[in-house]
Formats: C-alpha cells, structure tokens, sequence
C-alpha cells in the first residue's frame, strides 16, 4: 500500500489479518483451484471434523441439538466446537464471516456444562444450542462495523438487547456473519471482508443483506442465525441458499442497540426493519421466535409488542388451511421457473386436500414505489459520511445505484405516510375470500427471477411490500433447479409491464444469459401471513413444508 | 346577524336552531334561572322521565342493561327511548351534544327487539345498549364538525369503523358529543355549539377534549360513551365529570376514519390518538374494550394490532397485585388534596393487604416538554386554515395559546423521536422494583390540581406523558371534594419547580382561589399499566376499584 492509498485500505488490511489470525491453523483448508462451482459437501470431505462432528453438525437442527443437550448426548462444549470448525471451513469457502469468537463460545459452552452438571438445570430453551449473529448486532468487545472501515477497531461498549436474550435463554455465540456495504444491496460484499460467495453455486448471488449468515447455514456452520429484513434481507439470502428465514413484523423480536449506519430517532418515521431467523429448519425458526416471545423482551425493550407466542395467531381456524396465492405483484411477471414452482406448491397443497385460492391485489404494484420513497427519505448522507471519513468508495454496483440525496420535506414525507395508510387499508382486504372466509396465509414467489447471477438481483419488491404492510412473510425452499427447468418458455407473449419488467426478462431470455447458471440452485416460494400473527405463519408454512417435503428432494435435506 | 358578520355565525346559528329542534317539545326542560351550581340530581326531578326510566337509566350500566334486554326484563326500544330522554335532559343542562339522532335509535332499537323476538340471538354483546359518541366519529348522514363552523353541514358519507365494529356488536346509536375547538383544549367550548358545563358544580370545567361525553355520562344521559386521547382528553373529562375513562394503546380500538381536523398521513410520524371508553362504571369499559378486541378489527383496520382481551395481559402475575405509586412527574407538584386522595387510596390498599411500593421515574419529568414539541410539529396550519374559512376566530382561551407555526423540519422530527425512543426506554425501568418484581399497574394523579374552575387548567403532562409512552392508562374516581380538605396546607415549604408548578399552585393559594369552588368536585386517580396490556389495566382498576369502593361514598354512586 501506499501512502497515498485511502486510509480504508489499511484498515480492510488490518481487519482481514486479524480475522484470518483467528482461524486455528489445524482448521485451515485448501480451496481447490479452480474452486468447484458447487462447496456445498466440502465439510464432508475436508478430514477436519471427526465423525462426531459431521453427525453434530449434519445430523441435527437446533432443536434436537437442544435436546440431545439436554439429554446429555452430547455436551454443549462439544456441539461449540463442531460448529466453530465447520463455521471456519465454511468462512474459507464463502468468504462469510465477520467477526470469530470461537474461544468465547468454548469457554461459554463449558461454562454451560458446568452449570448444568451441578445445578441439573439449563439455562433455557436455547441451552448449548451455537447461534450465529448478522454483524449489525452488537457483541460486547467485539466490532459491529458492518464493513464500513469508519466502523472497525471500534469494539461495541453493550450487547444488543436481542444478544443478551440469547445467552439468557443458553444459547451459544460464536461468529457475526458479512454483509454487504451500507445493508441496501443484495449482494453481500463490502471493502472491509469482501464478497460473500453461494455455496451452491460461485457464480451466482448468495443474496443480501443477511448473505454471510445465508452462507453459513446452507454449509451448516450454523444451524440457526439471526439476521434482519427491512426488504427482503433476510428472506433473499434465505432463497438464494436453500434455507428458511423469517421476517417478523416489527416489534416482534428485540431490535434495540444494533448498527445500522444510520441515525437515532429515524425509526420513529421510517420503514422498521425486523429481526428474525436463518435457519436449517422451519421447526428452529419456529424454536427462535417461540424462544424470544417467551422472554417477554416487552419488558425491556418499548418498541417490542406484547404477546408470547401463545398469542401471535392460529393458523386453520376455519377447521382447515385456507391458502391464497399470489402469482404476481403486478409490477414484474416471476419467469418460467418461478412461477413453475409456485403452481407445483399450488397442486401439491390441492393433492393434500387443502384449498388454495386466487388473491387478487391490484394495490400491490403500488408498494414497491412506495417502498422506495421511503428508503430515499434521508439521503443516504448518514451513509455517505461514514464512508467518506476513511475515503471509502462505493462497491461496484453501489456506485451508479446511490448518491447522496436531499431529506424528503415534512409535506412530501406526510404525503408517503398517507399514501402507506391507504395502501395498508387497501391491502387489508385480501385476507378475506370471495366467500368471506379469513385466508390464513398466502404463497408468492420471494422473487421474480430464480437465483441470479453475482451483482444482478432484480428488484425486492416481491419482498419489500411486506415490509411496507408490516406482514411477517418467510422463505421456504422447495426443490432445486433442474435440467429439464432450462426449457421452460413465456406461455404468453405479453409486452413488459414496464422497466423492472423488461430488466427481469433479461434474467432468462437465451441472448442475454446462459439459462444453465441456474442449475442445481435453489427454488423457492414465500408464504405470508396477516400483521403481527408469526405463529400463524408459522403454523401455515409447517402444513406447507410438510406437504413439499413429502413430495419433492430438498437441496437442504441432502446433506 | 349584519352582512358584515363573518360566515360562521350564520353556520352556528342554522346549526344550533336544528339541534335545538330535534329535542321533542315534551322533553324541554325549564332551567332554574339562576341555575344552581350542580344539576347532577337534576332529571330525577323533572318529571320527563317514568319511573320505569328512571330505573333504567339510574339503577343500570352498560353490563345490566344488556343483561336485562337479553332476559327479556326491558326492550330495547324502552331502554333507547329512556336514554334518549335523559341525554336531552342532560344536554339542555350542560350543552354536552352536538349531533343527535334520536329517532333514528328509537328505529334501531325497534329493529333489534323485532330480531330478538324472530330469532331468539343477540346481535351481539351491545344488543340494545345504547352508546354515546365524541363529535369526531362519523356516522352516516350526520355532520362530524368537531365544532368547526367550515366542517358543519356536511353530513358523513360513511361511518367511522368503530361505529361500524358498535353496530354489529348491537349498539344503538342516538347522539354525538361536544367538544373543544382545535380538540387541543381542556375547556369542551367552540363557536359552534358553544361550551359544555360540568352537571357537578357549574364553575368548574366538564374538561375536554371528550368533554360533552363527560358531562353526559354523569347525569347519567349515557353509560357508555366514547372518546378519543392524545393528551388526557377521555382521562381529563372523566376526573371533572367524576365517571371513569380508559385511554388505551394505540392500535388497540379501531380510530380510523375520524374527523380530527388534520391531514392524513400525519399519524404515521405524530403521536396518536386513541378511542376508548368513558362509562358509568369500570366493568362497562371493559366490556366496551373486550367486545371491540372480540370482533376482530385487526381483519379491518390495518392500524389495530392483533390481540383478543384474553390477549391484553393479565394483572397479578406474582400471586398478588404488586401496585407502584408515583406521586409526582417531576414538573408539578400535586396540589394537597390531589396527593391526599393518592395517600388514602394507598393506605387503603395497604390496609387490605396489597403491597404498594414508591416508583421513581426521574425521566417522566422530560416527556411533557417533548409531547409539546409532538403537539406543534405540523404548525397547526390545517386547522387554522379549517376557521379562516368561514372567518371564525379562536375561543377567548386558545387564543393567546395557539398560533400558526413553522412546520417542523425533518433534523428536528428526528431529534425529537430519537429523544422519545430514549425516553420510553429509560421509563420502562420503573415497571420493574428493587427487588425485580413486575409491577401490575402504577397508580398517580390524573392532573395536579383538583377540577379547577372554567379555562384555568393547567398541563396535561400527568396525562400526555403516557400517550407518549403509548401506556394505556385509565381514571378511577374515588370521592369527592369535602368541606375537611379545604383546609389542607403544603406539608413542606420547597421552591417552585418552575413556571408550570408556579401557576399550579395559584389553584390552592387562598390569594388567588376561593378554595370553596372545589367542593362537591369529584377526586380522582389515574391507574396506569404497560403498553397494549389493557386487559392488565382493567384488572388492576378493579382491584383497586372494588378497594375503595369498600371504603368510601363515591359521586357516581350516589345516583
């Protein structure tokens, strides 16, 4: 480096250096080179975990790692460092992690052993279980810099509100997990760590922002991660690896005392991001939510609602499931593939004897504009400052996407309120069918395209609208791309309804991209329920991942 | 009237003289001239009323009444037409409706006993109560001019949700309430309909802004009203009227389509209002708010958050009813017979064994300032431009109080909801005690002066702050002002907190107050719980509600 080079540089060099210091050299891999497209069974074939630890790390989601805890098959310190192994293998292949605190979560485990041993006791529900951390969240003494150099060597004075939750109810902290450069791209790549790379497949997106925890858990160097969604952040990654991931309304999970490179008070006006699981189980998202609710983090935290899991929703009231379906939101048609595995869960859930109706939502294609307006609203200047104190630049797609803007105007910012209270009235009335009957959750693509290539998501509306509406919505991977995927056609010849539309056209049209990048990558759908009622959802997208798991080969179950 | 007058006086006089025809010449009332200073005892002596209504609408609430239209014991039609003579009684006395829509309930009624006898079910829980509405809530065909001249004559094309969410549970509807111009007052006065009198003493105010529903509800013209608070205004006229009233969370009533004077979209980054009940007893507004969270109106309101009543908290957690006690916010000291009838609730509590324990909320003495800044952020120019309309000036009391002001810029929105966010954190210490218990429900006064004589009330801050807070909070009366309390003195000598505690105590100083107005005005608490905990609140209240009850002669139930 020269000295001419912007301080950022000897910062990212400093920060890479000490996080590859703290990889014990007996974990250490070779990548091979040229690196398969595919990582996905690496961990099985590195010799670095024993075959305990293969069993631990494969085997097990959190929930029955929880209970073999507790039933003292294994002990928590074991589970601690299977996981810290196959979090080091997995950072080596995908580039994942942030910060590493294996040390910590050895002495925490037996910590946790000893407790248990003398007391008879666990902690909680979370007792011994590893649980990984999106980097926004704050561990104390460790950086929270989300890859903005302005941020490292800076370590958090507190824990986030939901960190000490965690460990109360005994889970396990080992690592944060990469993101990308100021949280609004869907690539997780930043000028401190680096790109997150899919483990499925390099050449494709692992998503964002939630991407390094997206990563590790499609490795399974985690079983349950934490990350946050404020348009898809959690949900996208999710998709793009194979895994579940919920997004909760707001206020259901601890949010307080994050970074998030932005200013106090501006969640008062603003779009709120939610906190929620990454998960290799639908059952450990569901372990998550039900353990946090019980918390009754409301108690510490005022943005957090009242209401333990018992009273976030029921699912088939109405004697039975009641599915919609949204095939579109009116602003890009989902591709061929997309909608394929859509209208595959549609005949699935029918073949099950569950009834699935057509939503119509013409307000929808209002969202994503909307949507938009409200991330605008500050101008990116909190963001633009941060960078530039270490003469920090744009990444490559940032860098014609985001410019420093005006602050909205109290009447243009009244105005986007107004408009979100009639969008959400609006919106309100999907939930109820032709025949007056509450629709208890309702299916949708997480995204218009498949898994794109690196640095070429389209947009998130398909994602981001559920923010606006505040519904908790989740990823829900179905089956992998397949050979005979590639010669889906257009069954209509339609023009585009607009640029996002056309842009999205490209993602599968032959002269633009080579269709067999998507093989082998994961298919996904959403599933969507009504404001602040996740265990509704929940309770939907198990009678759902039941009906799919029964019928097709999960690329998640392989392992 | 001249041509030179400016328009609204020809709209309130057209207005006033319909009103005043719609009250059937046989239920006009003769007021004594001079009027004696409390009517309270009033419509027993008028002779309007049969015994039969009498009994009706002395020896019942809300609870009774359905019971006794469900057993068949009145009709329906009986009950209504009972209320609507005492409300016309109550209204030629106090001045306290503004719409009334009497024959319109007496049809409704008809209806609902015609339904009765054809199908043997209850519309709902509300089957034949009748309920009375603050003048922001829409009704069909009906003005809701919140007592502005340019908003009148202009029937609503559709109804408020909450009407619609009453009418299906089996409210009848027959009159809407008085209020303040602005709503941003504690005296219920406008150019309108005038200014709304306290049945209980004549000098002192019905307080405001749901002042006419006050008013009302003591003279027993209603038993179940309802009101809106961003302020104290449901909590306010019922300590002057001596009735109870439960500001809830926000979210937790249906609110939309209110008539308030403002823009829309202001309330996604204002603090909200929010509708609750002001009855004759505490079980009617429990039974107002568990028939509102049992019908659903999360599935209509998109604001309403999801939670039925056995979803609000519950009081009592630990074995026993823990209750705090804060005996000052910090910025006024309450005036002597305000702490008095705090300390003998207290030991009244005590002396039946419920711990009571002394809370210390340095914070609270921040909020009334910054619910200031909340109050003026939009510069009040919608509505100044609403009376400059039609020419209407500001009432004698708003008018050196309130002036068109700057609209805040987006720094200051920030700055004062990142000092909200700070303050709801550090305020939701004091539910917990030194020794780590859960506190059911606090209890402190609902202002710091006792009912103060017309336009001389003080701040809102002991009320305001838990809108900021966004704590449901409610008002319990407990006695009434004796003769033995004129005499009490400041027990300690302390400087003024500053100018708020200086005009305060210009209420009790006998060279600026014959302390003799206070007489016969009722003496009330405020009971208040964590937020979206109503079901806490109300269970709380009840506790304490049944204490005193035992112990003193209240107001109300001497009817």
């Amino acid at each position: 480096m020269s000295s001419l080079d912007p301080p950022y540089k000897a910062i990212a060099t400093r920060k890479k250096a000490k996080q590859n210091a703290l990889i014990p050299p007996q974990w250490r891999i070779t990548v091979p080179h040229p690196a398969p497209l595919s990582v996905i069974s690496f961990p099985h074939r590195s010799y670095i975990l024993t075959p305990l630890e293969l069993e631990i790390t494969s085997q097990h989601d959190a929930t029955s790692l929880a209970a073999a805890i507790g039933s003292r098959t294994y002990t928590a310190h074991a589970v601690a460092l299977a996981f810290c192994k196959r979090a080091a293998i997995a950072h080596q292949l995908t580039n994942c992690l942030t910060e590493i605190f294996f040390d910590d979560a050895l002495a925490r485990a037996k910590f946790l052993d000893e407790e248990y041993a003398r007391t008879g006791k666990t902690l909680g529900p979370l007792h011994g279980v590893p649980v990984s951390l999106k980097d926004t969240f704050k561990v104390r003494g460790y950086d929270a810099s989300i890859g903005i150099a302005s941020l490292a060597e800076n370590p958090a004075q507190e824990n986030s509100l939901l960190v000490d939750v965690l460990l109360q109810q005994g889970a396990v902290l080992y690592c944060k997990t990469n993101v990308p450069q100021t949280l609004m791209a869907l690539d997780s790549d930043n000028n401190v760590f680096g790109r997150v790379l899919n483990p499925h497949n390099r050449r494709v997106t692992a998503g964002g922002s939630t991407g390094g925890e997206g990563a590790l858990v499609a490795l399974r160097g985690s079983v349950l991660g934490v990350g946050t969604d404020v348009g898809g952040s959690i949900r996208i990654p999710a998709m793009c690896n194979g895994v579940y991931g919920v997004k909760p309304s707001r206020g259901r999970v601890p949010f307080a005392r994050q970074e998030t490179g932005s200013r106090p008070g501006g969640a008062g006006i603003a779009l709120n991001a939610s906190a929620g699981p990454i998960a290799a189980s639908l059952r450990d998202c569901e372990l998550f939510l039900a353990t946090v609710a019980g918390a009754r983090s409301w108690e510490r935290d005022p943005e957090v609602v009242y209401g333990g899991w018992e009273e976030q929703g029921t699912a088939g009231q109405e004697t039975k499931l009641l599915v919609g379906v949204l095939w579109s939101d009116g602003v890009i048609q989902p591709l061929p593939p997309v909608k394929k595995v859509l209208d595959e869960t549609v005949q699935m859930l029918r073949s099950e004897g569950i009834e699935v109706v057509e939503l119509h939502a013409p307000a929808l294609k209002e969202c994503p504009s909307l949507v938009d307006k409200f991330y605008r609203m500050g101008g990116a200047n909190y963001m633009f400052d941060l960078l530039e104190k270490t003469g920090e630049p744009l990444t490559e797609w940032l860098g014609p996407r985001l410019k420093r803007g005006k602050i909205i105007k109290m009447g243009g910012l009244v105005a986007i309120h107004a408009q979100k209270e009639a969008l959400e009235a609006e919106m309100l009335k999907i939930w109820t069918d032709a025949k007056g009957r509450q629709i208890d959750a309702f299916i949708c693509p997480v995204a218009p395209h498949p898994v794109p290539p690196i640095d070429r998501w389209n947009s998130v509306g398909y994602t981001s609208s559920f923010v606006l509406l505040d519904y908790p919505a989740g990823t829900l991977p179905v089956r992998e791309f397949k050979e005979e995927d590639l010669h889906d056609e257009w069954t209509d010849d339609s023009e585009p309804l607009g640029s996002w539309d056309e842009y999205n056209r490209t993602l599968w049209d032959k002269n633009s991209i080579d269709r067999r990048v998507y093989l082998n990558t994961p298919l996904s759908i959403q599933v969507v329920a009504p404001r602040l009622q996740e265990r509704r959802l929940l309770q939907a997208m198990s009678i759902i991942d039941d009906v799919v798991k029964r019928r097709v080969d999960i690329p998640h179950a392989r392992l």
